[in-house]
């Protein structure tokens, strides 16, 4: 284990947060927020000197970096970046509990989206920036941020992109590794900006849009008003609503129109699969709902706003829809589940591992009917290595069984079944608010300490797909025991 | 697909029930019963010419049989049972409607323990019996019945048992079939007559000691009184638990107990984690519970028949279970789900496929670790067969599908998430009780007639292993469609 590549590498990220930092610290300058100068000032220079300290004595003799190092270095980054991100909020007097800061900061950085905010109108303009930057920032990734503008990455950094980037496999774009993470975040802010344009054109605030655009490209779901997207006009909402179905489509299907391979977007099993969900669950909420609003356009714009929101695991609401009926909830509770496509920036167990478990499940009952013909499962025209099917399996059941503790020890907090039970879901798939008393209309600020903790965890274990932050704690362990 | 096969051995099935059936004759005989004579007599009839058609017209050319026929045979056979097994309920009065007898019927078959009554204490003892017979003849499986009697069994019935018994491998105690399914009943008998002994010796009465053994044994949960067995002496009640873990073993234990392989039974991964896992949550439940108590001995007596009512799978109870703190509920929850051991009358995922979905994430994490040592998955001192891991996590996913269509289907009815949620986990596990509105005071009786079809259909896919049923409606559509 390269322990001081890894120092290194998470010195770099910190010191990276001290530049990400002057953002929100230009946005209280623009607004006169004084309480806010010291606040982040204060977090950035801390910043910088802890990342540079770090970076200059951790002295690695190898820059080389195997897979263990990149889990590592990304449940390290994830952890430190959300415990110093969450000094602003602290210090400033928006969120004067250090447990409460950690949990938006780390829902920020997670694109969770759940809060303990219950005025989030009463934050400063600055750190209602701050929240949702965050957003912007784990979307993509810290670490393909670093890489792409780094020189001094190693090829080596691929075992890094894999830990950040979720999904089941990941491929380069280009050969270059520093080129392929520049092209996500050229795609990423490409987008952003398109949906800023759109916003503004409809006649929502510049400051307003930002937010929105940062709580959308990350599939977030921060927003400025108790109600979320509730008050804005329909327009609006249509413009989220396609935004959110956009950036949760995996992001070489963006790389593969612009040097306009499009044959390969159409045998895309994933993407076709992603829609077939998104338009199934709105036609059936759709229905299910009409009597609530007595107006198919109103009924169609919601159901398709919250499928959308819920499926890419952003998390923003029109309406209350847990008052909805149960039908549509479940649906809505599924969807949770499933979320978005695989190297998009939303959350879930991604749709691509539902398409190869459901493919396995097929294959099953054909060899039971037909013990003699087995065939190799195929996806998007090439055949799917074993290793991978066995991985996605895996993962499957690690990620059952990581849920089941997390609701187990929820079980010690006084809430219903159903909110403790939605709380768990919504955080651990990155989605934000859940049903009953997590609801829409509600926050997390009742939850105890503990509780709190409890959920940040499981919202760094969702983001990251669980094994960087496991594998992180048994390297940690076994590392003491051997010095011990 | 030998059709003429598949006939011909649900028609013996269908046969072998208008025996069965003149059980709570005699008991109706017995107490004297009228309104019931008709209604047994009746059935049994109707079975027995149903049967003897079908089996005399047949004429099957071959008895071959394969693993598809297997699944078909399996599927075909329990449908028919408790579609006839229901009617002497409604002929008799004590079921009125049919949707009603047929749901307490499966429910019977399958061993869930679910019921449709309002007030069990008003049937005829009649009707009792049969309703608790029918848990014990589905505990072991009817199949296994009729190849432990029937002389004309081929060696291919192997594949009959391997639908019908639950757990990821099937193993024959000894080389001939027939007599391993004869070694099973005969096991199953002796232990159920048994724990009949140790009832009566607590006083309790023939009767009484009688149902509550098949429903032990069958792991099924249906009794005789409103309170289940919270009436009962604590001594009778530490008896029901005891014979509720015991029958929540793999019945291959007993077989080695019998031929004195205890080397075997000390190896037995399977047994020691079930054991295991019973240990952990009766002490995390009484600590959990204690202060409901204020009396550590009647906490633990609870806990340990709450907990072993639970993960067998039984669903008797002593107590109202859905009063107890979160923590408590959520680890029942949990139970729900793991099950009892392979090859025992207990319901869920089992144990042994538990294990298997631990050790493949434990060797996950050592080969992110140490990518160059892969190495095999052993049990039970022999090392797993690729096939039978792949198999397993198909499984769980398959079974992770299922549910989740079941609890989305569900909330079409007007209840709570919390009620529907645990109805659909309840009865697809083959439980029983849930929470809240279908929790151990209540019943199932609010549900229309359609979750109830529904519900029934989640116990044959639990009980069945998911396989036979959408095997056979494949099979099914597909000659429908080559005849057209």
């Amino acid at each position: 284990m390269n322990k001081r590549m890894i120092v290194h590498m998470t010195g770099q990220i910190i010191r990276l947060e001290s530049i990400l930092l002057l953002l929100p610290l230009i946005v209280a300058f623009i607004y006169g927020e004084s309480n806010c100068y010291l606040a982040y000032i204060l977090t950035s220079g801390i910043s910088f000197a802890v990342g540079s300290l770090t970076v200059m004595y951790s002295n690695p003799e190898s820059k080389v970096i195997y897979a263990p190092e990149g889990f590592v270095i990304t449940a390290l980054s994830w952890v430190s970046l959300s415990l110093i991100g969450a000094l602003p909020f602290v210090i400033s007097g928006d969120i004067p509990s250090y447990t409460d800061a950690v949990f938006e900061t780390v829902s920020g950085f997670t694109t969770t989206g759940a809060s303990i905010l219950t005025n989030v109108e009463a934050l400063s303009h600055a750190s209602l920036f701050w929240r949702s930057f965050t957003h912007f920032i784990g979307g993509m990734g810290v670490l393909v941020l670093m890489i792409a503008i780094l020189p001094s990455s190693s090829a080596r950094s691929i075992h890094i992109l894999k830990a950040e980037v979720p999904g089941p496999t990941m491929g380069k774009l280009v050969p270059k590794l520093r080129s392929t993470a520049a092209l996500l975040y050229i795609i990423y802010i490409a987008l952003t900006l398109l949906q800023i344009i759109f916003l503004l054109f409809g006649g929502m605030p510049l400051y307003d849009s930002i937010i929105h655009a940062f709580g959308t490209a990350g599939t977030g779901g921060f927003g400025i008003k108790s109600d979320s997207i509730g008050g804005y006009s329909p327009y609006l909402q249509w413009v989220i609503t396609i935004f959110m179905l956009i950036f949760g489509v995996n992001f070489n299907v963006y790389y593969l129109i612009l040097i306009r391979k499009f044959r390969s977007i159409i045998h895309s099993q994933e993407l076709w699969t992603y829609i077939g969900i998104v338009i199934t669950s709105v036609v059936l909420v759709t229905v299910n709902i009409y009597s609530k609003f007595h107006d198919f356009g109103e009924a169609l714009r919601h159901a398709a706003f919250q499928v959308s929101s819920i499926i890419t695991t952003t998390g923003y609401a029109t309406t209350d829809f847990d008052l909805w009926p149960d039908f549509s909830k479940n649906i809505l509770f599924i969807l949770m589940f499933i979320g978005g496509c695989a190297g998009s920036t939303a959350g879930g167990l991604k749709v691509s591992r539902i398409v190869l478990l459901f493919k396995q499940v097929k294959r099953s009952f054909n060899s039971m009917l037909h013990p003699r013909s087995v065939k190799a499962i195929r996806m998007d025209e090439k055949t799917v290595e074993s290793t991978t099917l066995q991985n996605v399996n895996i993962y499957f059941a690690l990620y059952m069984i990581c849920l089941a503790l997390i609701i187990l020890l929820l079980g010690l907090e006084n809430f219903s079944f159903e909110t403790n039970f939605s709380a768990a879901v919504a955080c651990f798939n990155n989605v934000g608010p859940g049903f009953s008393s997590v609801g829409p209309a509600y926050s997390y600020a009742g939850y105890s300490i503990g509780g709190k903790w409890l959920l940040s965890l499981a919202m760094l274990l969702g983001r990251l797909e669980i094994y960087p932050i496991i594998l992180a704690t048994l390297v940690f362990f076994s590392q003491r025991k051997y010095k011990a």
